[in-house]
């Protein structure tokens, strides 16, 4: 079992990627799920380039962290400037960390083109800097920035600069594939040369996903002999990112004799994916590898079959390992099946060939046809087979609903009317919300929460609107509204399509509180053995 | 150059990743796309288990393709059925391809344990199938399901699978690693192992993503001597996808002596890609290689300093070889310069160290704050500009809007009343619209076109919303609408930001209007010199 360190970059590398943006209490919350985690390094920001970052390093030392050490990042002294008068590296020893990672040039290219000064100028800043920052107590992590396209351009010069970095006391040489163009032989073979030519320093990688290569540059190199990985928990990161750390711990430590995490923790690997998701307010691509919506999900119908019987017939782990869940999806793909077993939970007489199957089949087409999709709401398609079987009564008819908003002095409010029939009484209700659904969600419960005391514990807890197609004009196409609803045990997903978004918020309100209903009816029959 | 055959299985694998529901017509849109950039293969469809696609094999027959040859997918005959008996084959033969593609079993577990028979009548299943349908005039690729699985767990049985589909005639046998649980090493050697024994027949390779493998591993068969590629062309599949062909096309033909396209074909990959997804009705994720909207994108001040001075150093390829665009994103962390380079784009004397450079940048960080963005919304940010330097003059007051949604008849309707100042003169419209926000936008062309006849050739082209977080009642959370317009010349995007879906819709409406009018001021004020 060989250790291999975890350097994780959400915070800096990860915020340069389009659509991040951390505020200093979120990059707080992501460092203690990194932490929580068994992450060993976290870079948290670049105090020298943003001064956000230097109130988070402030705010951080309250927080305490059981396993992590935090890592500020800067870069080597300006080309005239001595170390103790660059206002960079005087930012980054105030963020007050133990280590700091510097990056500097290794690629004769960029010095001489770029930043624009002498090969052997830029040694001398590489080699200052980490003496400087020794000097003051830091351990330094040196990121030797285009290292592979160095090498590949001018090897000689390229080792000449990690030579400076080991000479100037750098605790770890990164080797970073920063522009992300290497083939996964490349890295592994250089990185083996720099291990020969090096002698005793711990090297690590740092791999960038535009060939598509981030996890396996990053492999190849632990293979070839480096020890600590550098990358982003969910990949995020400049262009096509950074390498997918989660990815990567789950391929090393479940699939070869490397230990990144402490081994309690890999169960933890899938929430804690999403609370870092949830934090940087992105989704998580549904086909992520080990901790994706779909990692574990099957549609095929033959596959569903397979995984029934043995779930490694088309799992290439058990998905408990990491924390996800196996799911079977519904559709036209996925089989009678399938199908035939959501049938069966609301009544388990219906049989494979039954008139009823071949019903709500085609039933389930037609909806789909119209723009709907059950695989992530099925409330929604258990109302459909309820209503097709003649085992469903509304709870209420809807008179008529009227939604208005307008300015009110500066501030603009939405208003909802709802007139509904409950029990053979009239309830005319109106409600203020935040926008029309809120409103109309508010109006509606004001009418029923009387009759039915139980909607009082449910609440909504997501809700996603999609477009579904690009018209001429884009206002009037249709919208696809999935609404996410729980109470204290349990949390549901329904789903209406319209051309109006609040009539497509309507019908997913109205089911997710049809639903709650009938499952509290269902459980008060039960209670009635 | 060695010729690599391309095989695209987006109509079939591809329809098997949650999400994706092709109909005939979208079918035959995307069979078109990858004809006209090249592919070799394109699977299209699984006749015996989907009857839709019967109805597909039958229309694609009056489409010309100039390339591409249509594959028809199913399985070995059933265990117990002869081949001119089984239901499914006869179903394949229906679809009336030159080739089909036929699964079959050559991991021994799968045969004993899945389909339940011995491992003497998969080997007569595979190699009957294939003459039955050689006898009638198919060419055969056979598809080895979980091969790299079977071969590690027993590698003569593997090899004995592939030898009856060898017998049987099959002109190609393509290596499957079905779970995607393979590492990049053990497809190589495994694959120069297969091309040993077997000899002299075309080995190709279907490889998934369950690992991050999916473009590593293929291209790791390829240079253990496949030649023929099997994936979609955007990486959608069954669980965490297939084999990305777009990556894989753009790695091996851009930096190796692999020839997969027509090299003049390469250009279109983006477009390809994008009319793809398009049909496909799925968003190509921002961060995919060569063709994702950030492949080329820049945040880091650095990277952006950089990139302006020579493309490469912080791009592996030049854009423009796959028909991608570079761009420079604004935010925080994108560094003064990018900001000045709009700034000044409206007024050039302002300087880096202005007063103004100063305040705008403190402005774009609040409007972040409360949840803006402007790294797709460049028109808004440039309306900011303009309010901060005072170049700007609203072209129209709101005195009030009102919308308003409830059931006539049946239908659903939503209406918007809105009062402007136009000119010194009230104006008051309403309209009828298909969405609170549809009827809006009429509405307000209504009372401004008569004044402003140049907004007649604007036309809203994409309405996105996102939810910004989730709180404890969803419905109550902010919202981000984008709007996208554009003209017959220039397309742009606007943001607004509320707790009210109608507001912040209000708010980016605006914007593109008053966009559009500042647009063709400016190009009078130019026409007279």
């Amino acid at each position: 079992m060989i250790k291999v360190e975890v350097f994780d970059t959400t915070l800096r590398d990860g915020a340069q990627a389009r659509g991040i943006s951390f505020s200093v209490k979120d990059k707080i919350a992501v460092t203690q799920a990194l932490d929580a985690f068994g992450i060993d390094y976290i870079e948290a920001g670049n105090p020298g380039s943003n001064p956000k970052d230097l109130e988070f390093f402030e705010l951080v030392k309250s927080v305490e962290l059981k396993h992590s050490k935090l890592v500020a990042f800067g870069s080597t002294r300006r080309k005239d400037v001595a170390p103790e008068e660059d206002q960079n590296l005087i930012s980054l020893l105030q963020a007050g960390t133990e280590y700091v990672s510097i990056f500097g040039k290794s690629w004769d290219f960029h010095v001489t083109d770029i930043i624009k000064t002498t090969l052997e100028n830029n040694l001398e800043m590489i080699k200052d800097t980490l003496l400087f920052l020794k000097s003051k107590g830091k351990k330094v992590i040196f990121d030797a920035e285009h290292f592979f396209d160095g090498y590949k351009n001018n090897p000689e010069y390229a080792l000449e600069a990690l030579k400076a970095a080991k000479d100037g006391g750098a605790e770890i040489l990164t080797l970073c594939d920063t522009n992300g163009g290497c083939f996964p032989e490349e890295i592994s073979r250089i990185t083996k040369e720099v291990k020969e030519k090096l002698g005793d320093i711990k090297i690590g990688i740092h791999a960038h996903n535009d060939m598509g290569f981030g996890v396996a540059n990053s492999i190849a190199a632990v293979e070839a002999g480096a020890l600590q990985v550098q990358g982003t928990f969910l990949g995020y990161g400049e262009r096509c990112g950074n390498a997918n750390l989660s990815t990567i711990i789950a391929n090393l430590q479940l699939k070869k004799d490397y230990e990144l995490v402490p081994r309690e923790k890999l169960g933890l690997l899938t929430s804690t994916a999403r609370i870092i998701a949830e934090i940087s307010n992105i989704t998580i691509e549904d086909s992520m590898p080990y901790i994706g919506k779909n990692a574990f999900a099957h549609k095929g119908g033959m596959h569903i079959d397979g995984v029934s019987k043995a779930s490694h017939s088309f799992e290439h782990i058990n998905p408990e390992l990491v924390g996800n869940e196996r799911e079977f999806l519904l559709s036209e793909v996925s089989g009678r099946s399938t199908i035939l077993e959501e049938i069966r939970r609301v009544d388990k007489d219906i049989q494979r060939d039954s008139e009823a199957t071949a019903g709500i089949i085609e039933r389930l087409k037609e909806l789909e046809y119209q723009g709907y999709q059950f695989e992530g709401a099925k409330a929604t398609f258990e109302l459909v087979i309820r209503k097709y079987l003649g085992k469903y009564k509304p709870f209420f008819d809807l008179v008529y609903f009227d939604v208005k908003g307008n300015y009110i002095g500066k501030k603009y409010y939405s208003t909802a009317v709802v007139k509904v029939k409950v029990k053979d009484q009239i309830e005319l209700t109106v409600a203020e919300g935040d926008g029309p659904v809120n409103a109309l969600d508010q109006a509606l419960r004001i009418a029923l929460e009387r009759f039915y005391p139980e909607l009082k514990e449910m609440h909504l807890i997501d809700y996603k609107v999609r477009v579904l197609k690009g018209e001429e004009n884009a206002t009037a196409s249709k919208v696809r509204v999935l609404i996410e609803s729980a109470d204290a045990k349990n949390s549901w997903t329904t789903i209406g399509v319209s051309t109006d978004i609040i009539e497509a918020s309507w019908i997913a309100l109205v089911d997710s509180i049809e639903y709650k209903l009938i499952q509290e009816t269902l459980k008060r029959l039960e209670d009635f053995g």
